[in-house]
C-alpha cells in the first residue's frame, strides 16, 4: 500500500483576487501533489475558507518545515490557518451516560479502522459502560456529578490530562456551564436528539410527539454558552407516522443520532469544518 | 374498465373491544367488499380511528341509504362519522399571489387526472396568474387587498359561492385573520416553506441561511387561529449545504414546497386525514 | 409497566367478502383487545393477506386454545395461518464472516433491548470475531470451510441444534448451496451489499463504481435456489458522486447494509413479513 | 443587481503537478475572480478534470480574447476544455411523447427563470401537448413516425435547423437510432423511468412491480448507442410497498422522473457536468 500521509492546510481569510493563486503555486512550487481542493466564500462576511489536501510523501520537507515557509505569505494575506498531519491522530474524549447507541457505534467505527482517531479514554457519570470500554482496552473514567462544580472541573482537567483535542458528548445528558464550553471553543461536539432549531432542550421526542410532526430529526453541532444554538456541523431527519409512540421516535432516532454523529465527527476529524460566525463550513 | 367508484367511511369514537368486528360486520352483511382497511387508538385520548375504503358496485343500495342503516350503528359507539362517494369530487379553491410553483404543480395533476377533484375558481391577490389560469379553463377571480377586512370577507363568500370543500393556500403570502379560520375549520389547507416548527412566519428561508441549518423543509398543515400552529399533514426536507445562497434555499424549497402540498392534499381529498386534537392521522 | 404480552396472528387466504369480519368478530367475541389490524390482497393472485395483534391479557385463554377454538373458522377460509405468542422470543443463529458492522449493530440492539430475539449462537468462517461475540456471553462457533459440503451440513445440523428460527447472514460472504436453502424456506434471510436487482453476484460496490451510478444500496431478502433473486424484504439506498472511491463506497455501504438487516429482521421477528410468490408483504 | 455574467471553464487532461497553480495564476493575473472552483482526478484513468466560474466584470476582455490566451496553456498541458458565457443562454430542443409531466416541470422552470436556457422549439410524435406548448409562446412541432428513419432524420435536421445545443428526451417513448446517438454524442439527455442499471428497456414500473423492490427510481443519462447503457448525470430513488399498484409507481415515477431531469439538466446547462469513459463527474 503506498504512503497515504496527507498534510492538510486550511485557510479563513478576507476575500480578494489570487488567494487560491498564491497558494497552489507555493504547494505546485514545492513539487506538491494536491489530493483534494475546496473552496467557498462567504457571501455576508466576504472571507474566504480554503481546504487543501497535499500527499506528504510529494514535497521535499516535513510539516513544521512547511509552516515556516507558508507563515509569510499568510501573513500577507491576512490567514488565520493551520496544518494539519494525518500521521498525527486527532485524541477524542468521549463522554456518555447510560445510553450506549452512540458509543457502540463510534468505537466500532474506530476498531475497524474507519475512525483514524485515538481515544484516550471514555468518562461517565454511570458505571453502566464500565465493561464495554474497557473490553476496547480503552480507560474509563466515572465522574461523580454530586457537586457540579467539582465535576466539572474534574472533566476539563482529564481532557487536559489525556491530551484531548475534541470533547465528544456522546448523549452525555448533561448541560455543560458556561465556562467549559468557554475554556474549549470549537472542541466540544455534541449529538441533540432533533432537528434544531426545533426542540431545543430536554425530551425533544417528547415534544416532537406532542407537536405532531411527520419527520424526526438529530443534530451535530458545536457546543457553545448557549444551550443547543451552536454552530450546526451536520443534521439529518428520518420520516415518522401517527401511529409512532414516543418510544418509536426514540428507536428512530437512535438510528439517526449515531449516523448524524459519526458523519459529524468525520468531517471534523478530517478538518472539513470550519467556523464561521454561527455557521460553518463542511468541505465533504 | 370496472367500475371504480367507491365509498369511503371515516370514523372516530372512544376506544373498546368489538368496533372493527361491527363495522366489518355491517359492511360485509351487505356483501361489501372492502378495498383498503386502516385503524389507530391515540393513546393519549384513547380515542379510536377508522377508514374504510368499500367498492361501491358490492353494495345493494347507494351512499344515503348506506349513512341511515349505519346511523345506529354509529350511534351505538358514540362516533364521528363521514361517509364520502368517490363519484362526488372534492371541490378545491386555490389561493395563489405571484409565485406559481404549488399552482403549476397542482393544475397539471389535474388536468392528467392524477388530482381527482374539481377546482371552480382560483383567487389572487394579483393579476399575474390569470391567463394560466384561464388557459386552463377555469375562473380567475381578482381580489383587491387595500381592505384586508372586506378583501378576506369576499374571499369567503366567494368560496361559498364557488361551493368550494377546501381552500388550498398555494403561496397566498397573506395572514388569514381569525375569524376566517373559525369559519371554515379543518377545510383551510396551507404550504409553509419550513420546517415547522421551525422558523415560524415570515421570511423562512432567510432564517433557515442565518442558523446555518443543513436540511431545509416543507410543511403542509390545516390552518387554524395560531400562525403555523395548525394540525400538520405532510412534511419533507432537502439537503443543503454551506455553498447554498438563500436564493438556492428558495429554489431548491419551491420544489419540496410543491411536493409536499400535492402530497398533503391528495391524502386530504381521499379522506385519509383525521385530525385528532393538534395532530393529524394520516392513513396513508 | 402493564402486560405487553401479544399474539399476533397471520393469515393467507383467497380474497372473498367477510374474512376481516370473522376475524374481527371471533377475537371481538372473547373479549380480545385488537393493538394493530393489517389487511391486504394481492391483486395478481387475488389472495388476502392479515395480520392481527391482540392484547394477550384480553383474552380468557393461551395461545394453544386460540389456536385450537381459531381453526375451524381458518378452515372454512382455506387459510394458511399462524398464531404466535410475544413471550415466546424468536431464535436468531447469526452467520458472520470477518466483517463485523452488521454483527456489531445486531449485538447492540440485541442487548439494549431493542430487538427481541434470542441468539443462541454465532457461526463463523473465521475466528476474529470469537472474542467481541463471546463478551456478549453469547457460543461463538467456528466452522471449517475447506470441505464446503460437509461445512454447510455441520451448519446446517448446528441450526437445528440450537433450535435456531431464522438464519441470518449478516455478510456471511459465502454462497449457501440449494439443499440447504430448500431446507429451510422462509427462514434465511440475507443482507446483500446492492439495490438488487442491480449488481448480483460478487463485489457489488465495484460493479456500481464501474457503472457510475448516482446511489448506492443494499438489500434485505429472503435466500431461496437462485443467487439473490429471493423476495426482497426491505432496501434503501445513499447517494454517492464522482468524488467517491470504490472504499468510499465500501463505508458508505457499510451503513445502509447494517440499517437495512435490522429494520427487515425486527419486521421478520415482529411477523409483519408475509410471502407471496417471489414478492413481500410487510405490514410496518 | 450587479452584472451577474460569468465566463465557466471546464477542462479535462493528465493529472501532473502544477495545474491548478497554472490556471489559477492566470486567472488572478488577469485581475479574475473565481466565484466557484472545482477539481477531481479520475483514479483509474489518472485524468485530471476542473470547472472553474469567473466574473466576466472581472475581467479586461471578452470570452474570445480569453480562449486567445489561455490556449498556449491549455496546449502545454494537453488540455481538452471549452470556455462558455453565460450571457449566451443554452438551446434546449425538447422531445415529447404524450406524457407531459417532465414537460410541464421543464416550461415552468424555464417561464420562472429557474431554468436560463432557450427553448427554440419542442417536437412530439403526437399533437396532444401543442395548445400547451404553444400558449408559452414556443414552436411546436409534430413529426410523423411512421417511417422511423425518415422521422428521426427529420428530427436531427430540426434540432439543426434550430441550433439546438442540447436534445432533451422528455419521455418521448421511441429509441433513437444509433446513427442519431453518434452524430450528437454527449448532446442528447434522457431521463429513463427507473433507476438503472434496473430495469432496462420497456415497461421497467411492471418490472419493478414484478420484482418486488421497495424502492423505485429514475436515471437521467446521455445517450449512447447502446439502450439505457450511457453516462449517468442524476439519479434518485422514492420509497414503495406492497400495498402500491403497478399505477401507483407510475405516479411516483412521475415526480421523481421530472425532479430527476430538471436537477441533471441544470447540471448540464450550466457546465458542471463532464464525461469521462462511460461515467460523468458532476461538480455540484
Amino acid at each position: 500500500m503506498p504512503d497515504q500521509r496527507r498534510y492538510t492546510l486550511t485557510i479563513a481569510c478576507p476575500d480578494r483576487t489570487g488567494i487560491i493563486a498564491a497558494v497552489s503555486s507555493f504547494i505546485a512550487g514545492q513539487g506538491g501533489f494536491i489530493v483534494e481542493a475546496s473552496y467557498h466564500t462567504d457571501a455576508e462576511t466576504q472571507r474566504f475558507f480554503m481546504r487543501q489536501e497535499v500527499r506528504a510523501d510529494s514535497l521535499p520537507f516535513d510539516a513544521d518545515t512547511f509552516r515556516q515557509l507558508f507563515a509569510p505569505l499568510a501573513n500577507g494575506f491576512g490567514m488565520t490557518w493551520q496544518l494539519s498531519d494525518s500521521a498525527l491522530k486527532k485524541r477524542l474524549v468521549i463522554l456518555v451516560s447510560k445510553q450506549d447507541h452512540c458509543l457502540n457505534d463510534l468505537l466500532h467505527r474506530w476498531r475497524s479502522g474507519e475512525l483514524q482517531v485515538d481515544i484516550p479514554c471514555v468518562i461517565s457519570n454511570h458505571g453502566d459502560l464500565r465493561s464495554f470500554v474497557e473490553w476496547h482496552g480503552i480507560p474509563f473514567i466515572q465522574v461523580d456529578m454530586t457537586d457540579k462544580t467539582a465535576a466539572f472541573e474534574h472533566i476539563a482537567e482529564l481532557f487536559e490530562t489525556y491530551r484531548g483535542d475534541t470533547m465528544v458528548l456522546a448523549r452525555f445528558m448533561q448541560i455543560l456551564p458556561p465556562s467549559m464550553c468557554q475554556r474549549f471553543p470549537g472542541r466540544i461536539i455534541n449529538i441533540h436528539h432533533s432537528f434544531l432549531p426545533s426542540f431545543v432542550g430536554a425530551k425533544p421526542y417528547h415534544q416532537a410527539y406532542q407537536r405532531g410532526v411527520k419527520l424526526i430529526g438529530a443534530t451535530c453541532h458545536f457546543v457553545t454558552d448557549e444551550l443547543d444554538a451552536g454552530p450546526i456541523v451536520e443534521q439529518d431527519t428520518v420520516r415518522v407516522d401517527h401511529g409512532d409512540t414516543v418510544e418509536d421516535l426514540v428507536r428512530y432516532g437512535r438510528d439517526i443520532e449515531k449516523t448524524v454523529l459519526a458523519r459529524g465527527l468525520r468531517y471534523h476529524v478530517e478538518d472539513r469544518v470550519l467556523v464561521c460566525g454561527n455557521k460553518t463550513i463542511v468541505f465533504r
